[in-house]
């Protein structure tokens, strides 16, 4: 299933240019009171709601997907973890580029470990990307997202699959700066996930997915997870060795070569194979309520 | 008012060696669906909690404070901010010890900015530390920390008072190792925070906190915020001026020198003058279930 979330809070199936409109499946999510759950409601009760989503399919309505604005597909993440430098050549490339660099060491990914983005900074593909402090270089870093599906911690590598509810296409946006990577990086509207859900029967082998990205229709960056440094299945051993995932949560997978700066007015577009492709609008955040 | 969450979530008034249970207070709270909101709904509504409570309190149970279980007194931070080597004194001792610094830079807070930590690593002071990385140092790092009250960006310090709505007593624990603060410092339970909520009437000039800590009696570290190297006023001016703060959002302000290792069995202590004494025991994780 590709599901998204869409227009209102919206739960959609997409299918070829449309999305059947599936919102009633939302109703077997429970209320919360508080204290309010730390992990993402829908990916906890993601089988639930899918064997909903088929029983509605028969009478749900149906919209072009051109017409609806896509949210992000995970609502809650209670954490969205990243990896830096996690491709070869775009580590070789931080180093030799004292504008990425600036001046700190680029430690491996087996040194350095994965870092944190603030979900404060999660925005879906149609809410597009503010760039904030426009004095500095505001780098586009093409992902592919992995969403945890369920709890677990010291999850072994040749596991790590059960623990996958699916994937989505993502974007690292990055400010360039001497700042840690978890505050250059949690920019609000500087995480897009989008543009739907994968489930992953959708995509098959994660460790062999083609992805690209352009900026307004240029080639900047291609590459495939099977040139990540550690692949998805050890990135998942080295999170849960620190720390408990829970469904919803994020993980970036890792940027390759090729990032470089956008500006307001530019549009990003990243694909990735047998995931989706997201399409996302570059503008000021200068002018803009907090 | 001094707020705790105890027990099985209940809300609590502290009196000296008593607590007033005030948990109806709570039922002020909207219920949400999904999407959750990305904030903390007591501390958004804490004026309209905190008038219920004094509508309760002439007939409030009252239980002695020892007999109850202390939780995290904000439950759904939506980020957990972070200030490292925020004074001098510990600067240099990171930078002396390669036990602390493990060959990276130790930049200073101007240069580096604040970081991470994960949600998922907080407790409250009666859930401890389970040590996890037993091979490594894991070193007790005492803080006061913020809880902001209301959404802002680019707050200018001079009016980042408004955007407070109280102070607890923190413990962010460290593993140390190469990997990024934003990982050695979100393992489960690593984040401390409690014992209760002390509101800004309470408490008076922040700028002018002493605070202490010791490991099984013994002193450890002592200093007073003002020392800090960036001030509460400065802390949430450069923070607000990467992301929106959000009510709950907790800004750990920076740790003094003397941190140090805690191995299980040990009892840690934290009190911060004017805001309260946290009282926290250390155990292994090894063993305990995800």
């Amino acid at each position: 299933m590709l599901l998204c979330r869409f227009d209102a809070d919206r739960l959609g199936l997409v299918e070829g240019d449309r999305v059947r409109d599936v919102t009633p499946a939302l109703g077997i999510l429970p209320a919360h009171t508080y204290p309010l759950p730390r992990f993402d409601p829908l990916i906890a009760n993601l089988d639930a709601v899918m064997r909903c989503i088929r029983d509605l399919l028969p009478g749900a309505p149906s919209v072009p997907l051109a017409d609806v604005s896509l949210l992000s597909p995970v609502a809650n993440p209670g954490k969205i973890i990243a990896a830096p430098v996690n491709y070869l050549k775009h580590l070789d490339e931080a180093r030799n580029d004292a504008q990425i660099h600036h001046r700190n060491q680029v430690g491996e990914i087996q040194r350095v470990g994965v870092f944190l983005k603030a979900t404060s900074s999660l925005v879906g593909q149609d809410e597009g990307v503010a760039v904030k402090h426009a004095d500095r270089r505001n780098d586009h870093e093409a992902e592919v997202v992995v969403v945890i599906g369920k709890r677990g911690r010291d999850i072994p590598a040749a596991r790590a699959g059960e623990y996958i509810a699916g994937y989505c296409v993502g974007l690292d946006m990055t400010t360039r700066g001497p700042e840690e990577r978890s505050l250059r990086k949690s920019i609000d509207s500087y995480t897009v996930l989008g543009p739907w859900l994968a489930t992953p029967d959708e995509v098959g082998d994660p460790g062999n997915l083609g992805f690209w990205l352009t900026v307004n229709g240029q080639p900047r960056q291609r590459a495939n997870t099977r040139d990540l440094v550690l692949g998805i299945p050890q990135l998942i051993e080295l999170a849960s060795s620190f720390y408990t995932l829970h469904p919803g949560d994020l993980l970036f997978t890792g940027t390759p070569e090729g990032v470089g700066p956008v500006e307001p007015g530019d549009v990003i577009e990243v694909e990735v194979e047998r995931v989706g492709r997201m399409v996302v609008s570059v503008r000021s955040a200068a002018g803009e309520p907090a």
